[in-house]
């Protein structure tokens, strides 16, 4: 069933509107809290919108209703910051507490000059450590990354199947800046059913010389796509990308992260 | 008129439809040449492939057929490596020639540790500077970054306007790798017409709390999208977004760069 969309759009593909690709919310989810069954919630949401699910439908999910769900929310009140969160805080001019979340979340820091560039335990390295302010009731809580941002989008995929009867692929997506470019970008933290990385070594281009070094991130595209239609405030945090043709794999978004060890920029 | 399709995308919002995106390819280019009329060729082969260019559409063409068609193209049979390009290239056992063209294309080198990563003379910082073996025609042949995308960008908007009597936005993409992330992701070189950065601070999320720090890489994520269905060895290297809700600016791609100053990872 995997590899029926990928094979019958490569029949078509001769036609222009063949390779089309195309990306839309889901509208009208609820606000999600600890505990809430996201795959009926956009089930319903889908069918309520006039959506139908279908077979090879990738669902990127933002990060944070994720995290809401799973219960990754804290209270800056709760929290007492140690010595080096103060420390850091004073020197960045933040919320100590804030920054006690943040170290928490980190196993290491990378930066702290401006803003406060750590890498999580997962390994992703990113501003305050995915820990985040917006979009969360209550003027004092924040949100955590999903502990195991992969096993989310399984699981995910795996209730959305019995939801619905589709096979779909999940992307859990995030905004993370980037060192050398301004602004932020979706990315894909966490991933079921696509290719995360697409490797073309060994393929030719159009003139058959071998693609050397090319490797593509195909989940962050994939998540950068959905970042278009996603939007920040407007509260659409599930979006469908249909027609993109792949073969249906385990591949989890932890794959992204470059080691660090063959990191020039750690 | 420039207004006009995101007016009109706002009032239906309300539905799911209403919000999507499409993302196709413009099939059947040649193989293109110095000099040759781009948009004439794009206008002509998406009239072939039945593909009606509208108002609003946004174009993401790939580097490569902007080098080529400037002339931007060196063969490294007639590149003589300077002292300094023979000792890089020993270091990185790679071709002395491509170093010297790497440099030649740089003001600075920012690792040569496995991979040339240097700042362009347009401030990206990227592997090899842009300059590239692969979809050029002849064994010999690299091409280089275009020496100015913004304008490239603009350019060819203009001459599709031209062409085609519509107000498109180009952007012009290429795939640069990440520091702290595995694989490349296709970005935003040149732009006109689309927002590049968007800006969103001071607006409020659902919760009425204000954002901070939330600036969109809007162009990266639409090249990004673009990318998924460019693929780099199929020889489609036009691909048009239609259906983005976007004001029509002047917004230079060149806006992205993170000023040397500001960064902390060069």
């Amino acid at each position: 069933m995997a590899s029926q969309p990928s094979r019958r759009s490569q029949r078509r593909r001769a036609s222009s509107a063949s390779s089309a690709v195309s990306l839309f919310v889901i509208p009208g989810l609820p606000e999600i809290r600890k505990g809430h069954p996201l795959a009926q919630l956009i089930g319903l949401a889908s069918r309520r919108a006039g959506t139908t699910l279908e077979d090879g439908d990738i669902l990127v999910v933002a990060q944070k209703i994720i995290s809401k769900a799973e219960g990754r929310v804290r209270r800056l009140s709760k929290i007492r910051p140690t010595l080096r969160a103060l420390a850091l805080a004073k020197k960045l001019s933040s919320d100590p507490r804030l920054i006690e979340a943040v170290l928490r979340e980190s196993r290491r820091v990378v930066r702290s000059d401006r803003v406060l560039i750590v890498e999580t335990h997962h390994g992703f390295v990113c501003a305050n450590g995915g820990v985040d302010h917006s979009n969360v009731l209550g003027r004092d809580s924040v949100t955590l990354l999903p502990r195991n941002p992969d096993r989310s989008a399984r699981r995910l995929a795996t209730a959305l199947r019995k939801q619905t009867g589709k096979r779909l692929a999940v992307i859990i997506s995030d905004t993370f800046g980037r060192p050398w470019r301004l602004g932020l970008t979706n990315v894909a933290i966490g991933a079921f059913g696509v290719p995360t990385l697409v490797d073309l070594r060994g393929r030719r281009d159009r003139h058959r010389k071998l693609l050397r070094a090319t490797v593509l991130a195909v989940a962050d595209e994939l998540a950068a796509a959905a970042g278009l239609v996603m939007g920040k405030s407007a509260g659409t945090p599930a979006v469908v990308i249909r027609g993109y043709r792949y073969r249906f794999v385990e591949d989890p978004a932890a794959r992204i992260i470059r080691p660090a060890k063959e990191d020039l920029f750690r």
